[in-house]
């Protein structure tokens, strides 16, 4: 198991974003614009739905964490946090991560 | 700010699709496989899309949230759990939360 | 065999964009304007992707007809005329209806 | 104006996948089977909602050519004949070519 999170790959987008690392795919990505970013995002949820209907677990997996990443870049070319993406389903879900662990069972 | 993560996410869909609530929409839509499922995983990037390139941040907000959700649903259904999906983004941004945190310069 | 083409398809949606027949489902889409047009268009390409994955012909060719049509709703309420698309075609295929026709043995 | 139509492209289409030219994209793209095109029919839909979105009308022609010309390799990879789709469409626009033409008042 690992610890990586969806937050720490927040991180990292950010960092490659505003690095000048000219082989950096993130920065060439944001460079690009937001058109750009929707697009790779767009088709990254083609391949995802591709995989599910190909029973391909793999390739699930690989496609999902593509799908992941181009969400974070979309977001942030977008100027729109991870957090605020994570109060909303917080919110809809009816419980707050906090609520949710007081909520359990101790063990 | 809400701890809410994508772990609990997994586990309230988890929950949810395994629980005799006849009114619960995650439910609902595991019952109806994965076609169904992965469509509205399409559906939800495309209004993602329509979103971002709108510049509507409140509605990209919302769209991303739909997302997460239908894409743990997908997962859910299909037997891919988060945790083989985040360490396949650990594997690609070349490091574990554990080792980001240690390069870290102390603070 | 119909003798329905495309074209006549876009003189329907033109026509009912433009009526005053409140029950339209077309007047309704060209009205909500070009955003609720292109998330149809996405949506009915994601079935279609699925129906295709599913092997399912039957879904294949009803999904087909519905990306079609949204695809020359998208068109009508862009101010973009099938003929510039069908040019677009002829030119990148290197050849025109005509050229074609008159390439063919007769028969 | 062209004489092109998408009974000509589905000609195009059938004609070069069972060529034997190794250059020709259809035939490569026909090689690799219906999720290679089915998963390019979902980037053109992106591109075409993209386009659509950045109200970019040349953009918007190009999209939707490419998209038409995927939906045929999609339709021909599954053994779908494009006839059968726009029957489905004259079947739903409640009139069949002939007939429409038949009720144009005279000219």
């Amino acid at each position: 198991m690992t610890g990586f999170s969806l937050s720490d790959l927040e991180a990292i987008v950010a960092a490659r974003a505003a690095s000048d690392d000219a082989a950096s795919y993130t920065r060439k990505l944001v460079g690009r614009g937001v058109g750009t970013c929707a697009q790779k995002l767009g088709e990254e949820a083609v391949e995802t739905v591709i995989a599910a209907m190909a029973g391909d677990a793999v390739e699930l997996r690989k496609e999902s964490a593509d799908l992941l990443y181009h969400l974070l870049v979309l977001l942030h070319v977008s100027g729109v946090g991870l957090t605020e993406v994570m109060d909303e389903l917080a919110a809809r879900t009816g419980q707050t991560g906090l609520q949710e662990k007081a909520s359990r069972p101790a063990d």
